[in-house]
């Protein structure tokens, strides 16, 4: 009976602490991690603040938490991508843009995943994360690199590059997007023509035949 | 004579200036943005903490300007190497590998102007810095595509690409020197291999011959 209690509590805790995450994603998504203040996100989720800290110690914390949920969704999209049938420049190609086109849709989400300055705890998130796409590419690339479609002699530099390339273009602050924010819609290019150039570059990059 | 004095004065405050700025750059190119107190600034100038104040209103404006001189110096160079005889291939990697070796033997400092997280001022600096080498980036661009040796169709994207690997090779978290100095010195690669492989990226993803 005790543990059934027990049991019981620990579902509605788990509940609670679920539902805190949802409404934090949706102010980060709205207006990236400065948004994420504690008392309005207590006022979102209908407890009180006090609540809040019971599942998570700090702001900072919470951003971190809420960091991770967001960048497993992107690495594993990314994954699944990278795992589809296919030569490796097609896979290379689609993984891009994809995480393009999910980057380019959410732009608030992806600029505070990537970009906005944050808590220190979310910045250990960031390096953890940035290594673990930079996995992906990795091994892509040893894929494309043993079957002689790409020409990569480091690895791990180009899988760098990669990530570099594709983050500044897409949500650093010389990314189209960000473009767009700072002039109020000057001519700067839309999605299809963005990320089709960003194709190319990243697999000429890497000496992908036919590119 | 009121003249005089008043001339006299300015220089010295000029001279004051210079020699805080002097020494602020000393400290952010050892220890970063982290090192740079106002009153341990204030010690290694000689003067009273209030002097500093008089010349800078605070810690982010003298930041912000230590970031504008150090980057003017690196965007001279590149401007400078990007403008010298030769194919526009060669002066691409010839810019590259300068800027590269000067980011690999001034880690700290390039840690520093490039990825550190530091006050807004500063943030503002680097947006208007990175602009400043994605223009040089597009004028060779522009150059390498008249003379059929580059082939780019979006130079702002492309450009915005080169900025961002190369960033992320040479100072981002996932850099090889980020990587020494945070795995006490596994097996990276050193400056010769990481340079040459990021030359080869850059002048393969914009199509230049022979690469």
């Amino acid at each position: 009976m005790v543990y059934r209690t027990t049991s019981l509590r620990l579902d509605r805790d788990q509940a609670l602490r679920s539902r805190i995450l949802d409404c934090a994603m949706q102010r980060v998504a709205e207006g990236g991690f400065a948004s994420l203040a504690m008392q309005a996100l207590a006022e979102d989720v209908g407890v009180a603040t006090g609540s809040l800290y019971r599942h998570f110690r700090s702001k900072g914390e919470l951003a971190a938490e809420v960091f991770a949920l967001a960048s497993r969704r992107e690495v594993a999209a990314l994954a699944t991508a990278f795992a589809a049938p296919g030569m490796p420049g097609e896979r290379l190609a689609q993984g891009i843009l994809q995480f393009a086109a999910r980057a380019w849709h959410s732009r608030q989400l992806a600029f505070a995943l990537i970009a906005e300055p944050v808590e220190p705890e979310v910045d250990e998130q960031r390096l953890f994360y940035r290594e673990a796409y930079a996995d992906l590419f990795s091994g892509l690339l040893e894929e494309g690199v043993r079957s002689g479609d790409f020409q990569v002699e480091q690895l791990r530099l180009v899988a760098t590059c990669l990530v570099g390339a594709i983050a500044e273009s897409l949500v650093g602050p010389l990314s189209p997007p960000a473009r767009v924010a700072r002039e109020a819609g000057g001519a700067v290019p839309g999605f299809a023509e963005t990320s089709r150039n960003l194709i190319t570059f990243c697999l000429r990059a890497v000496g992908a035949k036919g590119y």
